[in-house]
């Protein structure tokens, strides 16, 4: 696996029960998955060199991330290495310009949008905010990432600078209408080589800047025709663009209740992160299945609902230690499963997730079920950050 | 953890989630937790310097198996190290006729039993014979595990030679009555330095041959009371002994419905293999939750029965390899969850297990959805084995 991030860290636990082993290409031994895998090499994704070190006598090579140049990959495959997914379809998750024309020609629906590939473009903004009348989102079509590269505005004029920003460092641009949505929402499938595919749940996703911070498994309160058609759309996209491994196709469930697709991710991702706890497959093992082909996994949930909360880093690093923080964590919430990734705190990073499983016998439908989950996700992933209760408890009570 | 065997590999899957990455002392490199840990230390558990290079540092230092040399253990303990558990408490697991003893003086239910020390001793076995006008168990004190060191006879003469043959390895003998059982149960706690226990539902386990091949959790048709009953005696007994770490006790229940004590396990054990995907915690997160002196985690179970089985290498090794028998298994059950151990196959040997988590809605009272969750954890084990199906199926119908 290229990448030695939480991804990989959590592709090697679902290896060890496959049998296998996970071969990683990290960029230092203090990184998530070379911390806990004893097959590490030491490297560049943009070095072919170690790229090919790290495939050399591998059943296939897959990705924790999306950032190895196209090249280098076109010449793993001329070297005989099994790429999964193929650069042909992993191009669709690297360039958002590339993705967009994509599924514009499957018919699958997408914002409305214009290409600025360069200073000659520029225009075109101005022409799709006249057509949408709204606000505008300028994408840098390589490079970004939790809602780095991203810019919102209503301002045409200031979309015009931020995407002359990207321009400058050499990156096209992606301009779109803001969509007016009710909800973002993910479908997340795998796929394999044999051409079998496998959807989870559509789930809801809750972003603040751009960072994904909850997921509900599955979205509660979806009409069964939308989560129906979402999963179908995300099976669809798999097949036509020959994905191998998992696909997650992230989506806006505009204010009419349609839907419309936002990004594309090939690899396990953070709203499939629920499947670690509350589903009979995972998606890291469903990601290695597919990679590995092997027939998939069930992807039935284990319980009405399960909520995933992400572990982000406080503004400021709390003076108690993780290790004392999980303790009391422990204490509060025996039922919560915490899955933390081995890295130093920093503001708004991901250190880790937790995962609450709903109680047999609850329902999907019922929002105080629900809402309690949630509560409990959210209490134990900011309580593992901040060192505060966010119901005010203070333990003496 | 002293030992590189399944338990371990198992143990560091559970670590990652922690944060933590565990430390083994294997004896070569390809022992299933060496395979899959960055952090192994190749030397013997009989090795002083070897077992104080593994524990250099560690937060604890715990266990794969029992068969640390207790005046070792002492010597880490005398260093500063963090044994758990404590051999006060470990040298239950090790010497069954300590075990015996006390288990006894706390008046917990036992069979009834002789001890036999030396070739002095022998005439205690005609009469135990005597008094319990049935068959005998012949256990050497030490080194026993799946059956071996145990003889089971209804000949008196047989029982004698046994013993001697035993006595002549310098190992005690502890000689009981064969109980006249309904089946074995197993109770399986945990308990932390702090005095948190917390116990799973108790398990049915299927033994073939002194090996475990089936677990069917919760015991189906197993009385509430007597259930109670083995929880709180599994929890005494870890708080009587001073148990760090997870406890197994092995239980007959007899044909009156009474339950006896068989043995006891200071570690993950096979009996709780079926928690890694049906209980909210897993046995081998809360060994470490117990070892690190966390609040222990949930023991809810995630469906109305989970069933283990164990894959054990067949008799004669089958053509089509592992790969390639997981492949078909995944195709026809998909729902299968696979835990391998990395391990050569050798007849009866432990390589893996299967878990089949039983959907929601059914009932653990009901035969029918009890026996369908039971025969596919049995068939897809065997077929994992084997390569054969043991419902017959040929894969062409």
């Amino acid at each position: 696996m290229i990448g030695g991030g939480q991804l990989a860290r959590m592709t090697h636990q679902a290896a060890i029960a496959l049998g296998q082993t996970l071969r990683v290409l990290a960029v230092s031994a203090d990184e998530p998955a070379a911390q806990v895998s004893p097959a590490v090499v030491l490297g560049s994704h943009t070095d072919l060199a170690a790229l090919r070190e790290v495939a050399a006598g591998a059943s296939a090579l897959t990705f924790d991330h999306e950032h190895v140049p196209t090249e280098l990959l076109e010449a793993l495959v001329a070297d005989g290495v099994n790429v999964a997914p193929p650069p042909s379809a992993l191009v669709h998750a690297q360039d958002k310009l590339v993705m967009r024309r994509r599924l514009a020609e499957l018919g699958a629906p997408v914002p409305r949008y214009r290409e600025v590939a360069s200073a000659a473009d520029l225009d075109a903004i101005d022409e799709l905010a006249a057509e949408v009348g709204g606000g505008l989102v300028v994408k840098a079509s390589r490079g970004g990432y939790d809602g780095k590269g991203v810019t919102l505005t209503d301002d045409v004029a200031q979309a015009r600078a931020a995407a002359e920003g990207y321009l400058a460092d050499g990156v096209a641009v992606l301009v779109e209408e803001k969509v007016a949505m009710r909800r973002e929402l993910a479908a997340l499938v795998a796929r394999s080589p044999f051409g079998q595919g496998a959807a989870w749940p559509v789930v809801h996703t809750v972003q603040e800047d751009g960072i994904c911070v909850e997921v509900i498994a599955p979205a509660a309160r979806l009409d069964a025709g939308v989560a129906t058609a979402a999963e179908q759309l995300a099976l669809r996209i798999a097949d036509e663009l020959g994905v191998v491994g998992v696909l997650a196709v992230e989506l806006f469930e505009t204010v009419d209740g349609a839907l419309v697709v936002n990004e594309l991710a090939m690899r396990p991702h953070n709203s499939g992160h629920w499947t670690m706890d509350g589903a009979t497959t995972s998606q890291f093992e469903q990601h290695l299945r597919a990679v590995l082909d092997y027939p998939l996994g069930s992807t039935a949930p284990l319980a009405p609902v399960t909520v995933m909360a992400n572990v982000l880093g406080a503004p400021t690093q709390p003076e108690m230690t993780m290790d004392e923080r999980l303790h009391h964590l422990f204490g509060r919430l025996p039922e919560a499963r915490v899955h933390l990734y081995g890295k130093g705190e920093r503001p708004g990073r991901k250190i880790g997730h937790v995962n609450i499983v709903g109680a047999p016998g609850g329902s999907l439908d019922d929002e105080d079920y629900v809402a309690d989950v949630r509560e409990r996700a959210v209490r134990a992933a900011h309580w593992l950050s901040h060192a505060e209760w966010t119901d005010g408890w203070s333990g003496h009570e």
